[in-house]
């Protein structure tokens, strides 16, 4: 950790103090595994969250929360429509080829590593109706996206419109969903549309270890509660999982969290106008920046990694400090 | 939790104080998944625990360390020979099935869940050298069983010989591991045998929610990591996974956690002598004890699970306290 | 081929002339897949055979059509109930672990490898009904059985019924189905009860490489389609598929080959009767035998394999000439 | 089959009266799988036509073929790169999928469906080398490629060289492999160069259901049979297959009716020249061609597949009517 103030990723941010609170709370005899008190109470709190019933489950990864939660949804022989930079794609290290039994991730473009109706529908019009090629049944949406773009509201209605039309069910990772409601100012379920799972993750927005799958379709969460045995992702001391999600809900340390690192990746974004690759609608920022800029950022004491050989990526977390986001910024525009 | 002396199980027992100062020590910033300072140090402590050169992986559960493991020593198309009540068959969820891609567990008996050459050889010898029938590529072992037995030193020789002559590899469950090396009184190196991995648990024994594989045969970790990647185990803030194994290891703490849990079962034993349906060689008595017997304890306040209409387990934890342990054998030897 | 009068197997007898004939007739230019005229012929022929609306699809192997069809009832994280003596157990080389994607293989006893609701429900009451055991989908049966054991109806109707109450779907292997139609004298819908599914075996027969799946719950064989293409068993000619097996049907094909063949098991039986293992209810006779009678029978100029130290078993295909069948008689009675 | 005169398609081709002889020859009782006479001349008769020492085993499709040679090279968390307009990728129904456990197809591009180093080293290099990207162990080639395309031997050499640096397996899908052989005119060997396995197509050349898995790597096809089994793919009557391999190797059967459909495809590609939206090098002959002269081609009574909206695609298989081939080349320059 050579560099002083870091925009490397909120993926190792520390925990929140409050996750802290709760872990030790949490540290109180219980039953195992999903069965204690803390684990029963997710249901009734993200009901409340999102103004319907639903079913939670706690899990240690995002990677594990999205590829769950597509396996309620997809058949080994089908396939899920995904960005084709989309995590599932890119960073996962197969796990969707794992869970899903050899499913196939169906690529489509779109700007801002964002799906739109109009390059989904020509991907799944290609396909044939026979059995000689994969058949989509899912389909995923990253909010935020891979460049921190956020979808609005009605852009959600048209996906999930069309995917409902093709029958797809609808999975979205939401691994910084926190940043895209934060960003824009809606109510959670409005964030998310109708998809009928959303992986909400907390470990990127102060928790430890822990995230999220809320069913909204509530059978599918059925299915996972054997799926998450089965993958080694039941916890025998679960409690100190929901602990951590709860917590996260509680009092809205969620969207205070992902409001602060909003905030922050803002005040760099100011700084840095003509020079963004994707309008900030969330935590990261993307900037053109030469080799010689990045390595005078660096001398500066800023950690941030490369994007390839001519832009840099700089993601601010929840407690990314004030004075250094306004420092990144400064150095920016002496660039 | 109704009962306020608890020996349901020790898979749910509270976090020890030296797991819970290295968690915090943790906080402090470093890089994602396993780059960071801690998970570096996890090779060196598990060599110098072992005397040898290991590399050792930190998973969030005991069934993610069983089924990684031995999914580097079976192809999807073999088989893994197992006794008919390991945990890997009886209570993972079907996850070695979905770790080994269909692989079949091999079932064969052996006297308090230990496998022993002459149950081992009949079942490898019955399978017929074609492709018919599924052949076996590892030996599943449980330290200690799931009836609380050790395998002494000479056992353990003696079925990793066998299996050597047979070319299999040879996978150790050690979710009770600890207790085991305490009851045996030797060292680590001398409980595990010839081992290739070995599921080394702390969850059960003080730690929250970290194991740690131990790779004897150091090609298999290489192959583990994409495949622990690819299970969605790799957690972004693997550190605080690795701060907890680490603080098992220091100090001994892991057998000294091990040594207070064998010592309370040890005290129930000795008031049950007459009762017992298997030797105590770690922290589990299995006990004969009618329904009423078992409904007269309960009335007293002791937690813990019928074993059948006839019998009942009892389980101490690191934490059971020793007035508990001491009000349970009395209690038992008043029946 | 040391033994010129050959009881090995069935399964590697002669085509049948009918067989040859209607393949030849397939030459004839057609479309690929089961878009042909002679593969769209199946689902009507079977409906007409079993006297109620079915869909049939060709398939190359028993095992293919076994697992193709418990694909469609089981998932990945779900079970099939079988005799640990059941051909899917012993002898297809860990197919149901890759077509189902790792789904267990639940095993249950019964006397000549015939299940019956007295050794399924115990089975089944002792799955917890929890996320750590894997719980049971569907339930296999073999009709015949491995022992050459024909269930009759209304053995069915108990099994099918405890099936249905449990919620489990019913798949039929039916390898030697019609020597068990044959035996039974009943209709073939009699002697497949309520299945959801029934492998129809022809390659035993008199066909060369061609089984019917024929499914009575016509919604898995749409997913089956799918699964048949994905399983690299969707031949381009087709055509030469459907007509093996429709030539099995034409006039009552294979009825006439199934009682050529259990005649002939019949004579053999009849000439040992205080040496059976299983009564002989299809074509398949199973005799308590000496390794030195064993060498006798050999000298004779037979062919079949050892069962056991102490036994034989004998198989008489469509093809097995009367004479021979005569001859081992008086051989076996002559011991 | 509205239309006499068919190009749709080599692959529901009739059987070629050498073969059906060969498949009537096979009807000696033999023994089962691939324990006959028959099949077991598979490995020497394979063995003089590439000039080594190689093993071959017999499997009823193209798919199969090539999944089952991959299943031996890819681990489950591993990749296979390929063009993506390849066979394994469009038209397999997913099987890679399934038979490589979730194993993921890396796509390059690659001027007429054929890979070049240029298009193979950028995507391989793109690969992070960590575990959060799928890593390539193998790469497939189809020869003659998706458009009719030959890899000329140096090709095959600059393919392979780069394979080898980078530690990859390679297999090549020869669906099409005589046409290959035939238009290059160079030796079998050459047309495979160093690939580890072969895909050697007969269906599409004069067979009726067996293709042949050539293992220049002998230690795959020990794996390979194995997986045969455990996909349902290995045939009790085996003898009916190896028969049908055997028969098109005997006399070069396989090379007379791969140049028969060559010189078809030739003729209709000369009067074409100006059409052409590839070069024939194979049995395949893609035209531009608008939906009116689409229209008439048929109205004169020739079968095809449209080609997108602008485009046909006209197959010429071994048993092509000469005056077929003709009567199209005129109607194509008469347009």
């Amino acid at each position: 950790m050579a560099f002083p103030m870091q925009f490397l990723s909120d993926n190792a941010a520390a925990v929140h103090p409050q996750v802290w609170d709760a872990l030790h709370r949490a540290d109180a005899a219980d039953t195992p595994y999903d069965t204690d008190a803390v684990s029963r109470r997710l249901d009734e709190a993200f009901s409340a969250l999102f103004g319907r019933e639903v079913s939670a489950l706690w899990v240690a990864t995002g990677t594990a929360a999205n590829c769950l939660a597509l396996s309620t949804m997809v058949a080994p022989h089908g396939g899920v429509l995904c960005h084709r930079e989309a995590h599932i794609e890119m960073d996962e290290g197969g796990a969707p080829g794992f869970y899903l039994h050899g499913a196939k991730l169906v690529l489509a473009e779109g700007e801002g590593a964002k799906l739109a109706p109009a390059t989904v529908a020509p991907v799944l019009d290609a396909i044939r109706d026979d059995v000689h090629q994969v058949q989509v049944h899912a389909m995923s949406l990253t909010q935020a996206s891979e460049y921190g773009r956020s979808y609005r509201p009605a852009e959600l209605a048209a996906l999930t419109s069309l995917a409902r039309e093709r029958g797809l069910k609808v999975q979205m990772d939401g691994a910084r969903f926190a940043n895209a409601v934060a960003f824009l100012g809606s109510t959670p379920a409005e964030a998310c549309g109708d998809a009928d799972a959303l992986s909400f993750g907390c470990v990127k927005n102060g928790a430890m270890n822990a995230e999220a799958i809320v069913f909204f379709d509530r059978a599918l969460a059925d299915v996972a509660r054997y799926r998450r045995k089965r993958a080694g992702h039941l916890q025998s001391k679960g409690r100190y999982l929901a602990a951590q999600v709860l917590a996260m809900l509680e009092g809205g340390l969620w969207l205070a969290n992902a409001r602060a690192a909003n905030a922050a990746a803002a005040e760099i974004a100011a700084a840095a106008a003509g020079r963004l690759l994707h309008p900030v609608e969330a935590n990261e920022v993307f900037l053109r920046c030469t080799a010689t800029e990045r390595a005078a950022l660096r001398a500066q004491g800023f950690g941030f990694y490369d994007w390839g050989p001519d832009a840099a990526r700089f993601v601010a977390a929840w407690d990314t400090r004030e004075e250094h986001a306004r420092a990144l910024a400064r150095a920016i525009a002496g660039l």
